[in-house]
C-alpha cells in the first residue's frame, strides 16, 4: 500500500471538508425537536457511503431514527468486515460554555493537537470517527486493495440507548453476517502511547422522581413541617454510597468479575499520571472508591453518578419556596458479569425502599447495555494490533476503559461475532462535554490504520 | 359604624374589580425582565390612594424599586397608624401548575371558599391584603369616620429582600412617624377560628454553587475517578440535617429562645388537625425536627430548607454527563434571638468546611431579616383583638407562624414602634405557589374589620 499515504496527502482537505459537512447537521437524537436533522444526517450519510463506492447504500428504516447500510462484497470466501458507528450526537448543552458554536466546525490548534482540531460536536463521538472507516475503504476501492468483504452499519440512536438496534439485527442476521465487527467509538492513551480498547463498562441509566406535597409551598408556612423533595432526594442520593465510596445498593457488587493482583498489576503498567490528570480538570484531589487506583476505578470498579438534578426555583433571585417535586438522572457503569437489568431491578427496589414515608417515590428505566471485553489473543485483535504498530510505531497497550457501548455485548449475542474497538480519540477530546473536539493528525492517522487492518486480518484468516 | 356594612355591600363589584386590574400587572420583583410592570404597578397603587381620598401620594425614588406613600392627617394629636403592605410578587412558576393564567385574574368557588375566591398571583400576597387597608381607609374617610391620622407606606421589593427599605426608613424618620404599624401580610387559621400572628420567623437565604472538573466530563471515562459535583452537593446538603432531622451546623441553636412547657401547652390549644393537614398536602406523613409537634415545627423552631437545585442534563432523555457544576438556594427559617448575619456566616464556614478536597465551594447570601414577636398585652395587639371580636364573633387566638417579614424586626429598630400582624389569608390560599388565591369574604372581611382597628386603637390611646 504505498500509495496510501500519498491518497491521503492529496485528499486530506476533501475528506476534513466532506466531514465538516456532516458536522454541520445537528443529528441530536435525545431531542425529538431535531428529529428532522437526524433524519437528514441519515441521507448524508448514505450519499458518502455510495461516493466512497460501496453498493447498496440504504436507509433501513427502524421503529426509532434509521440504520444507513452498505457494503461492497468483492469476493464471498473472503472475510467479511462489518463497520458499525453511529451519526446522531450528545445535546451540545451547557452551550454558553462553547468557544465557537457546536455546529459551525472550526479547526484549530490546541496543546495536545498543534496540527489542529476539528471543533464540532460529534467531531470525536462519532462522526469523525466513523467516517475515517469511509474514506479508508474509499481508498481501498478507488485502489482494488480491498482484501476483504465490507458492510457497514451506522445507526442514528447510539447517545439514547440504541433502542431500535436489537430488532434490526434480529431481522437481518443474513445481510449482517460477518467475520468481524470492527468500531471506532472509543479513545487511545495518546499518539505516543497508542491503545487498543479491550474492555467497556456495561451502562443502568434510571430517571427518578421525588414527590412530596401535592403543590409547591411556601417554606415560611411549611418549612420543617412538610416533607420537601428536594432535601429527601439529596439524603436519598447520599445514602447510595458510603464513606468510602462504595455503593450501598444491596447485591450491587455481587457479580463484579474479581480481577487478580496479577492482572491489576500488568494493567496498572499502562502509563498514567495523576498529577497531570488532575491539572488537566483542574482538580486539587480525584474522589473515588477506596481500594482501587484512578485507572482502576474507571477502568474495572463499577460506579454511580448522578447525571442531572432539578427542582424548586431555579430562577434569578430567590423565592422562598418548597418544591411538589425533585428530579435526578443517575446512571452506573457496570462490569463484565452484572447484568444491566438485574442491576436496574435492584436500583429500583433499594432507591423506592429508603424513601420516607412522607414521599412517593418513581423510578423510570431510561436504557442500559451489558459490559463487554475483547480476548487479546484472537486473530481481530491481533490484526489490529499489528495495524496499529505499522502505522504508530509502536505496539499498542490493551486498555480497559470506562465508556459503555452497549450494542457490543448485543453483537456478540445476535450476529455471533466479536467486535474491536480500534478509536483514535483522546481522552482530552471532551467528547459529550462542549468544545467536543478531534485532532486532525489522529483523523489521518485513523485512516491510514484501517488499510492496515484488513490486510492483516485478510491474511490471518488465510 | 352602622353604615359600613352598606358601604361594602353596595361597593364591593367595584372592590373587586379594582383589585382585579391590580392584579393584572407581573410585579415580579425577582425577574428583571418585569422591571417595567413592578413600576407601573406603584403608579396604580398611588392613583388608587389618591381616590381613596388620601393626600401627599408619592412614588418615592430607592436604590431599587420604589416604595409608594401617602397619608391623611386629621389632628397632629391623635394617634397614627402607618400601613405597610407590598405591591411586588413572587415569580409565577411552574407556569403550566395553574389552572388560570397567573395575571388573568378569575374569581371561582372553591372548597374552603363555597362565595368564591379571586385565583391570580398576588392575590393574597399582598396586593389582595393591602388592597383592604385602601378600602377601609377610603371608607373612613368619606364618612368622616377617621378616629387616627393614617400613613401609606407600600414597598415593591418585600419578595426579594426588601434590599432598599432600611435606607429609605433611616432617610425618611419623621415622616413615617406613627404609633402603631399595621400590616396584613399574613394568614390566620380559619374564618371559624380567627388568628393574629404574634410572631414571625427570621430568615436567611443563600446560594451555593459545587465545581468539580473544569468542563463536563464524560461519565464513562471519568465516572468513579472525577469528583461529581452533583453527588458531592447531594451529600453536603444530607450532611445538613442528622437523623432526628436536628440542624448540624454548629452553633445554629445557640441563640433558639427556650420556650417553656407552660408556653408551649398553651399553644397547642388553637386548633389543629393533623390528618386534615396531611390529607390537604396529599402526604402519609410529616417531616419535622423529632420532639416537637408539628405546629411546633413550624412556629417556634428554626428549618432549614433546599428551595431550588441544580445541576447536569435536565432535559428529554439521557446524557451521560459529570457536570462540571451543581447549585442549590437554601434558607433557613430563623425564631427569636437568632441572629441571621449571625447564622448566614455559621452556614456558610460550615458548608465550606465539609467540602471534600476534590470541589471548589461557593456560598452567596442572598438575603435575610430578623424574627419578632408582638407583646399580647400591648394596646395595639388588644385593639386588633376587640376589632377581630367584633366582626368574626369569636375573640381571635394569638398564633405564630413560620412565615418571615424580615422588615418587621427593622421597623422596630429604625421607627422603634411595634406592629400589629393583622391577616385574613388562608394557609391554603397557595400563596408563593401556583394556583395562588383569596377568598372573596376574607377580602370583604378584612375592609370591615379594619376600621374598628382604627376605633379601638383610637379609644384605647385616648
Amino acid at each position: 500500500m504505498k500509495d496510501l499515504n500519498n491518497y491521503i496527502e492529496s485528499n486530506k482537505d476533501r475528506f476534513l471538508n466532506e466531514l465538516i459537512d456532516l458536522l454541520k447537521i445537528p443529528s441530536i437524537s435525545a431531542d425529538t425537536a431535531y428529529s428532522q436533522d437526524v433524519l437528514h444526517t441519515a441521507e448524508a450519510v448514505k450519499k458518502s457511503l455510495t461516493e466512497a463506492g460501496c453498493d447498496n447504500a440504504e436507509i433501513c428504516e427502524t421503529k426509532g431514527y434509521p440504520v444507513v447500510y452498505a457494503d461492497k462484497i468483492i469476493d464471498p470466501n473472503l472475510p467479511t468486515v462489518l463497520v458499525y458507528g453511529h451519526y446522531d450526537v450528545q445535546p451540545p448543552d451547557p452551550i454558553n460554555l462553547w468557544d465557537s458554536p457546536p455546529f459551525k466546525p472550526v479547526i484549530k490548534p490546541t496543546k495536545l493537537h498543534p496540527d489542529g482540531a476539528i471543533f464540532a460536536r460529534g467531531a470525536c463521538d462519532d462522526k469523525g470517527q466513523f467516517f475515517m472507516h469511509v474514506k479508508a475503504v474509499e481508498y481501498m476501492i478507488k485502489n482494488n486493495t480491498l482484501p476483504c468483504n465490507v458492510k457497514f452499519m451506522i445507526e442514528g440512536e447510539e447517545e439514547v440507548g440504541s433502542d431500535s438496534l436489537a430488532g434490526f439485527l434480529d431481522d437481518n442476521k443474513e445481510k449482517l453476517k460477518n467475520d468481524i465487527i470492527l468500531i471506532s467509538d472509543t479513545g487511545m492513551i495518546s499518539m505516543e502511547n497508542p491503545s487498543i480498547t479491550t474492555g467497556l463498562r456495561g451502562l443502568s441509566y434510571v430517571e427518578v422522581e421525588v414527590t412530596g406535597a401535592n403543590r409547591d409551598l411556601h417554606s415560611g408556612i411549611y418549612g420543617g413541617a412538610a416533607p420537601n423533595p428536594i432535601n429527601v432526594l439529596a439524603k436519598m442520593i447520599a445514602s447510595l454510597h458510603d464513606e468510602n465510596n462504595h455503593i450501598t445498593i444491596p447485591g450491587f457488587y455481587d457479580k463484579v468479575e474479581i480481577i487478580s493482583d496479577e492482572e491489576r498489576a500488568e494493567m496498572a503498567k499502562a502509563p498514567f499520571d495523576l498529577e497531570e490528570y488532575k491539572a488537566s480538570l483542574d482538580i486539587d484531589d480525584v474522589h473515588g472508591e477506596k481500594g482501587y487506583s484512578t485507572s482502576e476505578r474507571f477502568g474495572i470498579r463499577p460506579t454511580l453518578d448522578v447525571n442531572g438534578i432539578w427542582g424548586g426555583y431555579m430562577g434569578e433571585g430567590a423565592k422562598t419556596v418548597i418544591a411538589s417535586k425533585a428530579y435526578a438522572k443517575i446512571s452506573m457503569r457496570l462490569v463484565p458479569n452484572q447484568d444491566w437489568h438485574e442491576i436496574t431491578d435492584l436500583f429500583t427496589k433499594h432507591f423506592t425502599s429508603i424513601a420516607p414515608k412522607s414521599v412517593k417515590v418513581k423510578v423510570s428505566p431510561h436504557h442500559g447495555g451489558q459490559a463487554y471485553v475483547t480476548p487479546i489473543d484472537s486473530i481481530g485483535y491481533q490484526a489490529a494490533a499489528k495495524a496499529v504498530e505499522q502505522t504508530f510505531g509502536k505496539s499498542p497497550v490493551p486498555q480497559r476503559t470506562g465508556g459503555s457501548i452497549p450494542i457490543v455485548a448485543l453483537f456478540e449475542k445476535v450476529l455471533e461475532s466479536k467486535t474491536i474497538l480500534l478509536g483514535f480519540g483522546l481522552d482530552s477530546d471532551a467528547i459529550h462535554s462542549p468544545n467536543e473536539h478531534f485532532g486532525v493528525l489522529n483523523f489521518l492517522k485513523g485512516i491510514e490504520t484501517i488499510p492496515y487492518f484488513y490486510k492483516y486480518f485478510a491474511e490471518l484468516n488465510a
